[in-house]
C-alpha cells in the first residue's frame, strides 16, 4: 500500500489530503486558513483592484496541514504510515507570480520588504495592472500576433507579464531587488525539493502556457524584442526566468532534507510537477475528452482536453490552448468565468448582512421561484469577465426590478447570471470543435447547491455530475504524484483507479430549459452591448422579460 | 378670523389641516392611515400590478382626521371655533377611479361587491390595464391624435379610460352594475356637499383634462365615435358622465346637513372644487410661472404653469398640458417619477429587510462618498415610467457592481437615479419653452433628506427650495378653499398670504454638478436604449464609470 499528499492552495487556505494509490481512498485531510490580511488576501483600502498573498503563509500552511493529515490518518487507518507516502503533488492559484532573490526566498521573507505589498505574491484576482495588459494585447495583436492568439486574443491583468510590468512602474525598488519570479505553484515544489537557485526551477507549462506567453513553437518565453516594447529590463529578466516548461509527466524534484524533517516524510520521495489548482482539479474530476470540468469555488475555471493528434485552432476570447496544459499528451482547453461563489457571497454577506444561514434561506426561497418567474436578468461581471470577452474593466447589472423584488430573486439571478455566462462559453469553445457531452463540477459550490446545478443543466441543456472527491483539486495533486511516483503507468490509468464521480446526475428540465433559451437570448444582447462586441437595440429585453415572468406566473 | 380645512387623500393615509386664511399658520392636523389591505392598498398576491383602495376607508378617515383636528385647533388656539371654518378644500390621488351606482354610493357599499376588488377604487398606481394603454394610444395616435397629442402622446395604464375599460373586459358584473365612475378627488367633495346623483357631480378639469382625454376644443369628454373603437359600452357610459369639467375657481358644492353634524361642521360652507393632490400641492408650495414644483413622495409629481396668454405647444411625453388644470388662468403642465421615495424603501425595506434606523444609517453614509465614487449607475424605472417614455412595462436597472459594493452605494445610486430622471422632466420640458428658474420641493422626503436635495442641485444644476409647509397638498386644499370662500380675491393673493417657502436652499456645487453631467450622459445612453428610443452603443458605460470612479477616489 502507497500514499500520495496533495496539496492545495486556494485563494484564503491551504488543504492538505492523503490519498490511497491503489483506490483514491481518501484517508485524511487538514485545511487552514492564512492568517494575513482580509481572509488571507492583503488589500488595499484605496485600490480594489489590489489583492496580494503572505508566501509564508503558505509555509506555514503546508507544514501544519501535512503534519495534522499525517497524525489523522495514523488514528483512521493502522495500516497507514509517514512511511508509506510516496509523493507529494501541489496545485495552486495563478497566474500568481512572486518576486524572489537569488537563493529562491521570497522577496517578502527581507526585512526591508516584509511590508511592501509589491514583495508579496500578486494573487491571480489582483487587478492592478490592467493598463499594462492592454497594452501588451494592443502590441502583440500589431506585431507579435501568435502569442495573443494563444490566450484568445486578449492578454489579461491577471497574468504574469502584466503583473510583473506593473511592478516594475509601482515599485520599481521590489522590481530591481528580485532576481527572478516564480508562480506560486511553481514555488513550493521548488521549496519542498530545496531549490536554491531559481533558474533550477522546473516550470510547469499550464501557467506558463499562456499567462507567460510559453510555446515550444517559438523557443519558450517571448523573444527579447517583444518584451523589450513594453521594458528593457523585462528582456533582461527573461534571463533568469526558464529556457524550457514541463507537463505533469516530468517532476518537480525530490524532498530535501530539511523539508522532510519538518514534516516527517521520507526524504527523496517525489515531489511531482506543480500545477494550477483547476488543472489538478481537472484530473481529480477524472476529465477526458468530451467532458467538461468546472472548478465552481469563489470564481469558475472550466478545462477541456482535446487530443493532441488533432489540429485545435485560436478560439477567440479562450484565454488558454496549451500543449500538455492538463493532461500529458492532449491540449489543455481552459476558460474561466471571474466571480461564481464571490458575487454569491457579496449578495448575501455584503449586500444583504447575513450569514450561512441566509444562503440557506435565500436558496430554499429561490428554489420555489419558476424560471422568469422574478422578471429579472444579470449578467455576472462584478469582477470583470474572464471568457469570452477577457475584460476585467466591465461591472454587474442587474436589470428587471420592480418595487417588489425580493432578496431571494435577486439571488436566483445571480445564479442565473453565472448559469448564462457559462453557457456563453461552452458555446463558444463548441463551435470551434472541442467536444462537450456532459460536465463534470467540482468544488464546494457543486455539491451542496442543488438549486445550481439544477439551474446549470436547464440553461445549458447538458447532465451536470458532481467530482466524488469534496477536495478534487488537492486529489488530483495526490494523483498526478502518484503517476510521478511510478505508482500508475499513466494519467489514464490513475484517475480511472483514484477518481470519478458521484452517483447523483442533474439533468435538464425540458420546460424550464425552453424558458431559459429565451432568457439566454436577453442575456446575450445585453452581454454583447455591454461587452462591446455589438450595439444591440435593447428596448424589448425590459418588455420581453415581464411577458416571460407574466407566463411564469401562470405555470 | 376665518379657518379652511384642507383634505389630502394619499396612498396610505388621509390627512386633514386647518389653516388660518390670514397667513396660512396651520392650527392642527391629524392623520389616519387607511385600514384596508397592505398599508392601506388592496393587492393581488397574483398580479403585482394591481393596486385598489376602499372608499369607506376614505370618509371613515376623513371624519376622525377632521374631528381630531378641531379638537387640536381649539386646545392650541382659544380663538378657534369650529363656526369659524368657512370651506373645505379637497384633493386625492389620481387617476383613481371608482363605479359608483345612481345615488353616487361606491359600489364596494353594496354587499355583493364588497369584497370585489374591480368594485374598489382603482388606484393611480393600478397598472392591471397596460394592455388596454396600448390600444388607446394606437387607435389614438391613427385615427384621433388631438387626444394623445396632450398627453404625451402616449396614454397611461393609470388613467381613467384604460382602467374602465380593463374593468368591463376583467369584472364585467362590476362595469354593468356601474351607473358611472368618479374620481377620487371629485367623488369626496361630491359626497360632502351631498350629490345623489353622478352627473350632478362637479368634477375638475385637472383630472378630467389628460387623463380622461376631456378639453372644450372638442367639446369635453372624447367623441362615442372614438370610445365604440374600444368597446360601446364605453360609449354607452359617455352619457352618465359629464358635459364639463371646471378649473379651481368654481366651488363643488356646500357641506350638507348630514355631513356637517357628522362633523360638526356648518352647514352650507363652501366645498372648493377638488383636485389632483399634487396639483393642489403646487398651490401649497407657491407655484408660478419659472418655479418648477416637484411633490416628492412615494413617486413624484413635477409641476409648472405658463400663462393662458401664451402658446404652450404639445410635448412629447410630458402627459399633461392642461388649461386651468393647476391655476386659473394658466395652462397646468404635468409631469412625474412613477417611483421615487417607494425605491429607496423597496431598497431599505424590501430587500435590506431594515426599518427607519437603516434608512438614517444608509443616508449617513451614503452622505460620505462623492459623486461617482461608488462606480455605479441605476435606472429609476422599478414602477415604470411615468415622463418621459410614457411607458409602464419597464423596470429598474443597477449596473456598476464589484464585489466590493455596498448597500449605502446602491442606496446613493438609486437617490441619483430620481435626479437623473428629475432632470430627463426637465431638459424636455425646457426645450419646449416652459421656464424653470428654481426648484421647490415639498413632501417628507425633501424635508429630511438632505442628501436628496444637495444631489438635486447638483444634477439639475438648479437651486432647490423646500415648501414651508410640511404639509402642502392639503395646505394647498386649504388655500383652495379660502379662494372658493371669497376670503382671498384670487390664487395669487391666496398664495401670497398662506403659502411659501423655507429659508434654506440647496446650491449646485460646480465640482459635483461637472460630475453628474458626465454621469447623466451615461445615463441618458442607459435610458435611451432600454427605453426603446435608440439602440446606443453601451460598451464604454462600464468602463467609463470605472474612470469617474478612479478620478472620484482620488478626491
Amino acid at each position: 500500500m502507497s500514499y500520495t499528499i496533495g496539496l492545495d492552495f486556494g485563494s484564503n487556505s491551504v488543504r492538505a489530503l492523503i490519498a490511497r494509490c491503489a483506490d483514491g481512498k481518501e484517508l485524511a485531510s487538514a485545511v487552514e486558513n492564512y492568517p494575513s490580511g482580509e481572509q488571507g488576501i492583503l488589500l488595499d483600502p484605496n485600490d480594489v483592484h489590489l489583492a496580494r498573498q503572505r508566501p509564508q503563509d503558505w509555509l506555514d500552511g503546508l507544514q501544519s496541514t501535512i503534519l495534522s493529515a499525517l497524525a489523522e490518518a495514523k488514528q483512521s487507518d493502522p495500516d497507514f504510515s509517514a512511511e508509506k507516502v510516496v509523493g507529494i503533488g501541489v496545485d495552486g492559484t495563478g497566474s500568481s507570480p512572486l518576486p524572489v532573490d537569488a537563493e529562491n526566498r521570497s522577496l517578502s521573507a527581507h526585512a526591508q520588504f516584509c511590508n511592501n505589498l509589491a514583495a508579496q505574491c500578486w494573487l491571480w484576482k489582483d487587478h492592478t495592472s490592467h493598463e499594462e495588459a492592454t497594452t501588451i494585447t494592443k502590441v502583440s495583436r500589431e506585431k507579435y500576433p501568435q502569442y495573443v492568439a494563444k490566450c484568445g486574443n486578449t492578454y489579461s491583468s491577471e497574468w504574469w507579464w502584466s503583473k510583473i510590468w506593473h511592478c516594475k512602474k509601482v515599485a520599481p525598488e521590489v522590481f530591481e531587488a528580485a532576481y527572478s519570479w516564480v508562480e506560486l505553484s511553481d514555488w513550493v515544489p521548488s521549496v519542498l525539493a530545496g531549490v536554491k537557485d531559481p533558474t533550477k526551477i522546473q516550470r510547469q507549462v499550464c501557467a506558463a502556457g499562456h499567462k507567460a506567453f510559453y510555446a515550444d513553437d517559438w523557443g519558450g518565453l517571448p523573444g527579447k524584442d517583444f518584451l523589450s516594447e513594453f521594458d528593457p529590463a523585462l528582456a533582461d529578466l527573461r534571463d533568469r526566468l526558464y529556457e524550457k516548461a514541463y507537463d505533469a509527466s516530468h517532476p518537480a524534484g525530490k524532498l530535501c532534507p530539511e523539508w522532510a524533517e519538518r514534516l516527517g516524510l521520507p526524504e527523496g520521495i517525489t515531489i511531482a510537477m506543480g500545477a494550477m489548482d483547476v488543472h489538478y482539479g481537472a484530473i481529480g474530476c477524472g476529465i477526458e475528452e468530451g467532458v467538461l470540468v468546472k472548478v465552481i469555488g469563489t470564481s469558475t475555471c472550466d478545462c477541456a482536453v482535446v487530443s493532441a493528434d488533432k489540429k485545435v485552432p485560436d478560439i477567440p476570447g479562450i484565454c488558454g490552448i496549451v500543449k500538455g496544459a492538463i493532461l500529458p499528451g492532449y491540449y489543455g482547453v481552459e476558460a474561466g468565468q471571474s466571480a461564481v461563489g464571490d458575487i454569491f457571497k457579496w449578495w448575501v454577506e455584503g449586500v444583504c448582512k447575513g450569514s450561512a444561514d441566509l444562503h440557506r434561506e435565500l436558496t430554499e426561497e429561490a428554489t420555489r421561484l419558476r424560471p422568469a418567474e422574478s422578471g429579472l436578468l444579470a449578467l455576472d461581471w462584478n469582477n470583470g469577465n474572464r471568457t469570452i470577452l477577457v475584460d476585467q474593466r466591465l461591472t454587474g447589472l442587474v436589470l428587471g426590478q420592480t418595487l417588489h423584488t425580493s432578496r431571494a430573486e435577486i439571488y436566483r439571478a445571480l445564479i442565473e447570471a453565472t448559469a448564462f455566462g457559462a453557457r456563453m462559453i461552452l458555446e463558444r469553445i463548441e463551435s470551434y470543435g472541442v467536444p462537450v457531452q456532459r460536465i463534470v463540477c467540482a468544488g464546494g459550490i457543486a455539491e451542496k447547491n442543488s438549486l445550481l446545478m439544477q439551474i446549470y443543466a436547464d440553461v445549458t441543456g447538458r447532465e451536470m455530475q458532481i467530482a466524488r472527491s469534496s477536495q478534487a483539486c488537492a486529489l488530483g495533486s495526490a494523483v498526478s504524484a502518484a503517476v510521478a511516483a511510478g505508482i500508475h503507468a499513466d494519467f489514464a490509468t490513475a484517475q480511472k483507479a483514484m477518481a470519478g464521480v458521484k452517483s447523483t446526475t442533474y439533468r435538464p428540465n425540458p420546460k424550464a430549459a425552453e424558458t431559459y433559451n429565451q432568457l439566454f437570448q436577453l442575456y446575450r444582447k445585453v452581454h454583447d452591448n455591454f461587452g462591446g462586441q455589438e450595439a444591440t437595440d435593447l428596448g424589448r429585453v425590459m418588455k420581453e422579460l415581464l411577458s416571460l415572468r407574466e407566463q411564469a406566473a401562470k405555470g
